[in-house]
């Protein structure tokens, strides 16, 4: 018996690509409901995305090479929803419920493709905006930084011989494996993967979610990775993100229509979805602005998603508002996943234990955790702050304030015109860690 | 391109013996230095060695499989040293100097296989014994050793899935990259391996010695696995052990032959080695008496091994040895190979440093420390103190005194006798650790 697969190793040393993404699956849940919806009823918007790094220190087209980006978006741009992934989005329960996606919706999916990117460089970084029906540019936002992030890696990592890569390997599994050791002795926790934008790398991602499934059990409640959802028999979870009322916002033509987007979202929303997928994200433009217009309806959702202020302080203010207007928080569900570490983790479940029910959508801190795992000082590992945000529909300028001004987005004008109608009450400033 | 090397998946699982011994260059080189001068001097002495397992909680033949083990002691006598082998021995340059061996020795070596074993179960403990010519016989400790520690982790690991699996062996890579990290401080260090008998396994032994060379450098003076020396181009290292004195105290007829007999054997390698190779291990029946009887060209030797007394206790008593009898320590080397780890080497590389050359024969601690490494607890992981020890010479009965009681070996009768003619002095007891 050889030691060596012969076959294996040259294909390894010869591939002309080793392509990130391996399937549209490879996304983040909400994407596939959110889609659902815009198809639904906004099939007709335009709406740009364009890649945002707010770790300005960081010159991504210094690190990564363009034609190797191009290479992998291109590849992305091959891929199909295989015959297999069809019958499983047709076929499995999303949620609690079957047959979530409607028949003539995935007709549509399975002849999807990604639409063009538009790609130059500028001041050391990328320019990469994805322009067209929303329905299309949506889907680029998880793959396009999913790349960009496992590039950047494989960049860092190209310094590194094959013993010093086994040692980074075996201390970030030996990190990740204290990590589940601290998060066992909570009873009740429910931690799920929201990894996948910031990932070191899909194998990497692999890994984490199959260390959280050995090693928590009961505890780990699905991974928003919908490809990793499928192939390890795990719940596909998440609901909605920022981009739905940042379009209705950008669409909207007068500031009580402005005012009103928020609200807009949920009602379009509840068209679709129900139950466990009622979960209100209420930070887009601030939300104590959000709070105190909300009709009375909002508090009858399921839950929310405090997503830019401190967990502890950003659940007490649900809270606070949810008794106010004569709800139990305890039939409740609030999802925290900004920025979690174990730390955050263990400290958010103490403080609201028997308050309410949680669920933790655990990120960066989860699938890109190398900090000191490396033999030797390298650059190019810390996890940097990339989004890929949309930043206009039907040519209008999309927003975003935030509960932490630091992150938000959109011209100075717009921003300005925003604070006027929802005002910038709550808001305060945050470092942005990842 | 498919995943899985069916060819290699199907071998895995389908091998009749994982062979442990896979050379008869995996042993300690300090054996093939001893054989040469066994195979010259005392060619027609029988000795006979005997496994004790000095960790009697552990009941090994409750652990192990006595099949197993047997198949595994067939397997290594069916070895031969093969060209490649001798070509090296032959070639290679040891302690700095080439051809240490005799044609006419490597002549016999060519020849060479390991003799019949007799084994059986009593009390949950094996009964392992190999009688015969010494010169046979003696090859057995190290080979028997690594068999059975390796069987015992193999039976330990049995319990643990693939992930499991994949946690504790980067948990231990962690842990063994962090001494290394601990060790890189010291500027003038020199580190060897001593680990093979008390291995986890074969494969952990190697990557661990990759690791010292990776990360070390020069400070890694070698590796006693002669195998692992002559594959990753490293220098052999040892000299003596216990089994010459304690063979020739055997033969001794009369007590002032048995008094002489730890100096005979230094004349006895003088024939045969010069230079680095004159380490004196003078612990086989207590280094006050050894010390206290020495003729005075013993002081003129390179260095000395403290084997079983703590390492600066038993360093200060050489060096005010050598200044009593007019010697610089400065030009002197101390060897220190019993239960060291990443403290004690480093406590008393600080203690000793400037006053004599110091070397580090680092053990089990370097090549079995998995404690707290399974992902769930699992019994059999922690190294235990067993060894392979002679026990009688023609026929007459073989002892070993130690600085420490509990390190002795032998019938109470000759250990009465033998603490008659060297006494009792500087003899303390510690806890055997491995």
């Amino acid at each position: 018996m050889t030691r060596t697969d012969i076959a294996r190793r040259v294909y390894n040393h010869t591939w002309k690509l080793d392509p990130i993404i391996r399937s549209l699956l490879d996304t983040d849940f909400y994407k596939l409901l959110m889609l659902q919806m815009i198809w639904g009823l906004y099939p007709r918007v335009e709406a740009e995305f364009a890649l945002i790094n707010r770790t300005t220190s960081v010159r991504l087209a210094d690190e990564i090479d363009e034609a190797e980006l191009r290479a992998q978006l291109d590849h992305a741009r091959t891929l199909r929803f295989t015959k297999k992934e069809m019958i499983w989005l047709a076929g499995n329960s999303f949620a609690g419920r079957t047959q979530i996606f409607e028949p003539d919706f995935l007709a549509w999916l399975a002849e999807f493709r990604l639409p063009e990117y538009e790609l130059e460089k500028r001041d050391g970084q990328f320019e990469l905006r994805f322009s067209g029906p929303w329905m299309e540019t949506s889907m680029w936002e998880i793959p396009a930084l999913a790349i960009i992030n496992e590039l950047r890696s494989r960049a860092a990592l190209k310094v590194l011989g094959p013993f010093e890569l086994d040692v980074l390997y075996a201390r970030a599994k030996a990190r990740m494996w204290a990590k589940v050791e601290q998060l066992r002795p909570l009873p009740d926790l429910r931690i799920s993967d929201f990894g996948t934008r910031r990932r070191h790398s899909f194998l990497w991602h692999r890994w984490c979610v199959e260390a959280l499934k050995e090693g928590i059990g009961e505890a780990f409640t699905g991974t928003s990775n919908v490809l990793l959802a499928m192939d390890n028999d795990l719940e596909a979870v998440g609901t909605n993100a920022h981009e739905l009322p940042m379009v209705l916002a950008a669409l909207a033509t007068t500031d009580k229509a402005l005012r009103a987007a928020p609200y807009q979202v949920l009602q379009d929303w509840n068209q679709y979805y129900q139950g466990n997928l009622l979960i209100v994200l209420p930070d887009a433009f601030g939300t104590d602005a959000f709070l105190r217009d909300a009709p009375d309806w909002v508090a009858d959702w399921t839950g929310f998603r405090p997503d830019s202020a401190p967990p502890v302080e950003g659940g007490e203010k649900i809270l606070a508002w949810w008794r106010a207007r004569g709800r139990d928080p305890r039939g409740k569900l609030l999802i925290f996943s900004d920025a979690l570490d174990v730390e955050t983790i263990v400290e958010t479940y103490r403080h609201f234990e028997g308050q309410v029910r949680m669920a933790f959508g655990w990120g960066t801190n989860l699938t890109n955790d190398f900090s000191g795992c490396a033999p030797r000082p390298i650059d190019g590992l810390d996890p940097i702050s990339l989004v890929c945000k949309v930043v206009s529909a039907n040519g209008r300028p999309a927003v975003k304030l935030s509960d932490n001004p630091r992150k938000a987005t959109g011209n100075a004008d717009e921003i300005a015109r925003y604070l006027q109608v929802f005002g910038d009450d709550g808001r305060v400033s945050h470092e942005v860690r990842v």
